[in-house]
Parts: C-alpha cells; sequence; structure tokens
C-alpha cells in the first residue's frame, strides 16, 4: 500500500521532535531513526530522520509505506553530543524561554548569539539554514551545561559573519557593556560565525578594555545535525572557559585537534582561521593558546610574560556592580592592501583619492613591497594618511631595519607594526580612528601593545 | 702605541679575504678569526672578523694596535658550512668565471642568480648588502657541490625579490628556456629572494609546462654570513635535487624544519612563505613536499594521486636536445583583493574603473565576502571581467555550494577556484590573461589543474 503527502500529514503531525520511529518504504525497507525538525520554509514533501550513526537522512514522503513511531530507545548521548538541536523546541523558540536557571549557586553566564554555523542547521533538501539558539534548546540538547553555569542566552541578531563588520562590533560591544554592567554574570559567551570571527574578537578586545570577566567567542565549523559537528563540544568548553578561566579579556574556544579531545583558549588579538572546514581550523599566531578544555576540565597553561592577562574581578560573587565604560566605534575608511607582484601603484593614489585615513599593508617577508610603490606611499602620507606594514606571511613579525627596502619605507614614514597580524592591525585602526582624533596619538598607539597584538614586546636576537 | 687608518690599510692590502688574523686592541684584548671582505661602498675605517663561533664582529681600524697574519688553522669546516663567501673572490667575480666543471661525467647544472638573500652578504656598519655568485666562490666555500655536479652560473639581475615582479617572471623564463634547449643541462638552479620566491615559482610552473628537467628555485631566510644561514645547505640541497629527483617541473628548495637537518622539496604552485624570519618558512600547502634531503642524500616521497608530475626527459645524457616553447608573458591587469570586515564595496567599482580585467577575492571561510558587495560584482561581471574566489584561510578549499552566500555569488557569476592559493591564482591570471584572448577560454583554464594548483581534483566528503 502507497501513501501520499495527505496521508502521512496527520502522523508526522503527530509525532514529536526527537521521537524515534520506524519508517517502513515502499520497498520494503525499513529507516529507523530520531524524527527530526525539517527547515520551516522548505517544501514539506519529506521528513528528517537522523540514523544511529549519526548521519541524517531525507526521506522522499511518496516512498513511505507507513510510519510506526516507537519508544525512545536510540543512543541519546552519541546524539545529544553532535547535536544542539534535537529538542521538540527547535522551531519556536523566543529568547523569553530562558527560565532555565535552576540550580542558584552555580556561576551564571549568558550566552548572545550573532548566528553563524554554531546556531544552524541545514536542510537536507534546500540546503537552507536557520539559526535559533535558546536556553531550552541548550539545557534539552546538551545536559552537560546544566553541571557547570546556570544560563541565560539572548539572540543578538542573526547573521553569518561575513556580513558581520564594524556595525555589528558596535551593537555586540554595546551588549555585553550592558550585560556586564547587570552585574548579573560571571562569564559572557559570543556564538558567532567563524568566517570574520577573529576579526570580531579583535574589535572586542579593544573596544572592551577593562572587562571585569571573561567574554567567550564560540563558533562551530560543522553545522550542530552533522555527525562531525564541532558544535556542541566546542559549546561546552566555552562555558566551562567563561566560568572557571580567572582571567578577563576576550578569548575565543574552538577545537584545538582534529579528535574531539581538546578544546583551545585563544586569546582574541592573535587568533585566525587558517582551514576551510577542519574543526581544528583556529590558530593561535605567535603563541600558544592560554587554556584547554579536555574530558570537561580546564587546564589553565602557564601565561608566557610576553602575554598580558588580568585577573577577573569576579571573585566575591555577591555584590559585584561594574560600570565599565568603554569606546565602542569603528571607522572604516581603513584599507587592508595585501601586496602582490605586479601590483599597479596608482591603487595607493586611489584609496588616498576615496577619503581613507589609513592604509595597512600586508607587505612580504619582513614587511617589503615593489620600490614603484614608494612615491605613492610618500604622497599618501604627505597628504595626512597613516601607513603601517604588517607581514603576508602571518606569522613572526615585520622588521623594516634588515634591508634597504625596509629602511627605505621607513624613510617615507612607513611604520612597521611588528607581529601584530594585518586583520588586527585593520580592525585596531578602524577602532582608534572612530575614538581618537589626532594622528599623532593614533600613530603612537598603534604601536603600543594594548590587548596582546604585539608580543615581541623586545626585539629579538635572530 | 696606538695605530691610524692610514698606517693599517697596508696591512689590510697584504691580508687575503679568509686569512686568519689575530687582531691586537689598544686595550691589549685580542680577537682572533677570519678576515673577512668589507663591503666595498662602505667606509674603510673598520675591517670584519668572522670569529671561530660563526659570528662576524666589525672592527674600528682606530682602536688596533696590531695585526697579525697567522697561518689558516680556524675550524673551516664549520665556516664553510656557514658561509658561501669565504673565499678571497667575493669582491671581483663575473659570471665568465665558471670554468671549474672539472668532473665530465657528473651532471651537469646551471645556478641562475636573481639576487636576494642567498646572493648577498650584510655590512655589520651600514647594513649595506652586496649579492655576487659566481662558481668559483661556490666551488670555494662549499667543496660539497663538486660531489653532485659540474655548474655553470649566471648572475641574470640582482634584485631583492619584492621587486620581482610580471616582468622579471618573463626574463627568467626566458632565460631557462635558452639553457634547457641549449641541451647542456640536467637540471637548472634559480637562486631567488624569498620574500615573493612562491610567485615567481608559481608564474614558472605556469609558464613552462613542458620542462624536460628539474627547475628547483632556492632560497636563503637569513644572508650566507651570519652564522645561522640556511644559504649553504639550501643550496646543496637544490643540486641535490636538480640532478637526482626524476621529475621535472618547477620546484623550490628550502628548509623543512629550524634545524639544519632537512631540507624538502616542494611544488611550485602550492608553496608558501608563512614565517617572516625562520628557516622553515615556508610549507606546501594542503600537501607534503615531494621529497626531502637529510644529511646530503635525497628521499623522494611517493607521490599522491591527486598530484600531477612528469618523469625528466634527460635519462640519455648524451644528445639531448631540447625545443621546448612556452608563453613566457603576463598580464597584470589583475586584482588581488582580500576582503575584510568594512571593505566599502566601491573599491571594486574602482578597480573596474582602472581597467583591470579580473579579480581574485581572498574570501572569508569557505569563499564569502559580504552581500554589499554583490551588486558590485554582477555590474563588474556584466562589464566583462572575471571574478574568481579564493580563501584567506590558506588551508582547505573553498566550496560555493554550502552557505546561502556562496550560493548568491555563484549566481552573480562568481567562480570557484577550490583550494587554489590567492597567490598563485592572481598569478595564473596574470599568465592566462596575457597569453590568451577568449575569456571563456580563461574562464575555463582558470577551473582547470594545470600544474597542481588545485589538488581537491574531486569533490570531498566533508
Amino acid at each position: 500500500m502507497s501513501t501520499n503527502d495527505d496521508d502521512l500529514q496527520p502522523i508526522l503531525n503527530n509525532i514529536k521532535i526527537g521521537d524515534t520511529v520506524s519508517v517502513v518504504l515502499n520497498n520494503n525497507s525499513i529507516i529507523s531513526g530520531r524524527y527530526m525538525p525539517r527547515y520551516e520554509s522548505s517544501e514539506r514533501d519529506h521528513m528528517v530522520i537522523k540514523l544511529p550513526n549519526g548521519y541524517n537522512v531525507g526521506i522522499i514522503l511518496k516512498k513511505i509505506k507507513s510510519i510506526k513511531v516507537s519508544s525512545f530507545t536510540i543512543e541519546t548521548e552519541k546524539l545529544s553530543k553532535n547535536t544542539l538541536y534535537n529538542s521538540s523546541s527547535l522551531l519556536s523558540q523566543d529568547e523569553n524561554d530562558n527560565d532555565l536557571s535552576q540550580i542558584s549557586d552555580l556561576p551564571k553566564i549568558v550566552i548572545i548569539s550573532t548566528g553563524g554555523t554554531i546556531a544552524s542547521k541545514i536542510d537536507y533538501r534546500t540546503g537552507g539554514v536557520t539559526s535559533v539558539l535558546s536556553a531550552k534548546d541548550l539545557y534539552t540538547s546538551i545536559p552537560e551545561l546544566s553541571l557547570y553555569a546556570s544560563i541565560d542566552t539572548e539572540i543578538l541578531f542573526n547573521e553569518f559573519s561575513e556580513n558581520i563588520g564594524p556595525m555589528q562590533w558596535h551593537l555586540i560591544a554595546n551588549k555585553i557593556i550592558e550585560k556586564v554592567n547587570s552585574g548579573n554574570y560571571d562569564g559572557i559567551i559570543i556564538s558567532h560565525g567563524t568566517d570574520t570571527m577573529s576579526y570580531t574578537a579583535a574589535a572586542l578586545s579593544f573596544a572592551l578594555q577593562d572587562l571585569p570577566i571573561p567574554v567567550i567567542m564560540v563558533g562551530a565549523q560543522r553545522s550542530s545535525d552533522r555527525p562531525s559537528s564541532d558544535a556542541s563540544s566546542n559549546l561546552i568548553a566555552s562555558v566551562i572557559f567563561a566560568t572557571q578561566l580567572d582571567y578577563s579579556g576576550v578569548f575565543v574556544a574552538m577545537h584545538g585537534s582534529i579528535s574531539d579531545e581538546e578544546i583551545y583558549c585563544h586569546i582574541g588579538t592573535r587568533i585566525r582561521k587558517n582551514h576551510t572546514s577542519k574543526r581544528d581550523a583556529f590558530k593561535s599566531i605567535d603563541i600558544s593558546p592560554i587554556a584547554v578544555v579536555q574530558d570537561d576540565r580546564i587546564e589553565i597553561k602557564k601565561i608566557p610574560s610576553n602575554i598580558i592577562l588580568h585577573k577577573t574581578k569576579n571573585s566575591n560573587k555577591i555584590n559585584k556592580e561594574f560600570n565599565i565604560i568603554s569606546k565602542t566605534k569603528f571607522d572604516d575608511r581603513v584599507f587592508l592592501l595585501k601586496y602582490y607582484p605586479g601590483l599597479d601603484p596608482i591603487l595607493i593614489e586611489n584609496v588616498q583619492k576615496l577619503g581613507y585615513k589609513v592604509i595597512i599593508i600586508e607587505g612580504t617577508g619582513l614587511g617589503h613591497i615593489n620600490r614603484n610603490c614608494f612615491s605613492y606611499l610618500k604622497e599618501a602620507i604627505a597628504s595626512g594618511m597613516l601607513v603601517f606594514m604588517t607581514s603576508q606571511c602571518i606569522w613572526g613579525r615585520t622588521n623594516l631595519n634588515v634591508y634597504d627596502t625596509g629602511r627605505d619605507l621607513q624613510k617615507i614614514g612607513v611604520i612597521s607594526l611588528s607581529n601584530m597580524l594585518s586583520e588586527t592591525a585593520m580592525v585596531k585602526a578602524m577602532w582608534l580612528l572612530a575614538n581618537y582624533n589626532d594622528l599623532d596619538y593614533i600613530r603612537n598607539k598603534m604601536q603600543e601593545n594594548i590587548s596582546n597584538e604585539i608580543t615581541f614586546i623586545t626585539p629579538i636576537v635572530e
């Protein structure tokens, strides 16, 4: 007996998301697994089942002979490790649904969602993505979280991070200030798409220099309904960092290896997404991560002398009232120029004419570019622009004293930024430009270590 | 008794570069070491001595009481490992001085010098750099070379590699063709500054697709008169690769680890300088090096199936006459745009107006940029430009099928380049643009693997 869509819809309406079902197909083969939510806007001619091996399959309703809803038997532990959204609450959460802070003596944190893969779910037919994050989702799908903290959540906005820029950095920073000053939280988690998470982490590091508590950014390289997802393990670790790290500041919690074993805590200004898809894509550059979560236990590393961290100010959990005042604006008149052979230096003139105030050059090696750019840079600097040099090598520091090219660049007025990442330098310049008027001050501040963006503090003998 | 400069000059004129000297200072302390050349244009008020520990010191002549020239006793082996230029020939070589091919049954190679650190020497007072490379220098300072090959040398030009671009790629490619077609050589070595060596390696990989012999690019991260120099060991390895690698094509020979132990042979299109100063700065991206020299012995690795290499055609060393015909032009109307949050998309319009034909975007993650760029890209593509997507993650491949952003970019006409490095993509576009007129052909060729620039040949299930 073959069914049609209309026959099945009443049945589907009676199955709860998360129920274990056995689906008999027209060819009499049977598929068993957990009933998964379907992307709301997708067509209604299929259902999605999570198999015991963790993979999801979409089944066209037309091919289904019958559906049996059985008791809850499949390996819940395994699934909960791999998905945030196996609860029935997936499609209809709102941010008021965050009254699950049952255990009052636990540290209290807030998770602020901004979108991205960690808060998304693939629809296997359309490829479309939805993004919802609420306390109920978290508690239902990752019961371990309640061991570590009492958690509030808030959806600030819902953007894939390629669409996040200076305006959103401003919003996130202000939201963090609001949460910090409420005095309610021991730590704050920002869930964020991974594409530009390092840029946002740098932005928050400069905007929020007087944080009394840790702000942990967290993302996922694989969406939460994929068996290889890192969403759940990264989030658990971020909660541990937010509640047990005794340093304040802005950090990034992401997988440290291709296994599920280790989640690293990186300093916000020294992090880079170095792989398009691997779970351990994020790397601390020129330094090591400051802490690691392994088997749900935190290990805080010895902090080397060239890293400056401040202890949290929340040891007395009662009466902690903060009034941090931060500069959260960003000015986008900063151009990040990656040098490459054959670059027409007329572009520098163009950037100048477009009204940019700062150029961050990503030079070659120790900080070099073709000498045919020199006269254009000289002109740009004479017109009042600031020009800084970083390296496209990523690791290591610029040094304009070694070769003639570097010395000539210095004579022109180009300023070396040591081992500041080009991306971090760009963000720092945007922040300084928005919050200070004096170009001399900005020039000096760019060269000064504010938030561990320069870790070669003293000259290195090589 | 104190001397003055004029007293010492006659003595200095009689000391040969490389002689061991004991210098008695006015304070009666004694400095012994090997007499080193002084940079020709520098002031003549000092002398340079290489100490037994490998370091060079400059001594002001005014501080010298006497100089004793002793017999040649310091550890020559150690020094020869660390410097190319301990011979008396440093300052007056010319390229005709290459008649040292004593042993006729050895493979024959030519080393073509283009400048850079490997061919340079620091003057410890001025910081100025000179660059000379001749057969006599090599044989005198690295006697091991004569074990592996009979070597000719030629100085093509003398540039630090930040000044090398499309015009120089053309010159180098044509010189290689001349040398290959002479039939005289089993391998060719190009010594080159490290800053843009990967760009040049990619350029030669596209320009010289029908090479019958290996072309090995080699450089040094530390100049040859520094104790930590990698010049000598890299050059020895490059000679071994040039004579014993049984694959033709363009490769890069550089340190593989911070020790002197291993020199790697990298594929020319998949290499990146990933540290500003370390000796093991160069990394093969998404693949492993194809061969390694350790203790002067070559080990050729198993070549994975996604790498395509051709065997050399020089097994019969007599009567090998080649007539390779290659396309060696490059057109610089290619813009490499590193995306960053806050980028004003008006820049895309500007690049279009400046007459560029191709934009290579270095997007975030799997190949994304802010949606505020979309209309500008659409306009650029409608005007006849080609727009390609790579990733600033460096490792991994772009994939415009996973997220909405990617699918939208594809609809606009942006083309994903898989795991082609952005720098390699830029060079490839410059090469295609100069040698082919048909934009459709160029668009297709960009997506086709020509010289191992794309190694994710088949779709990967992640």
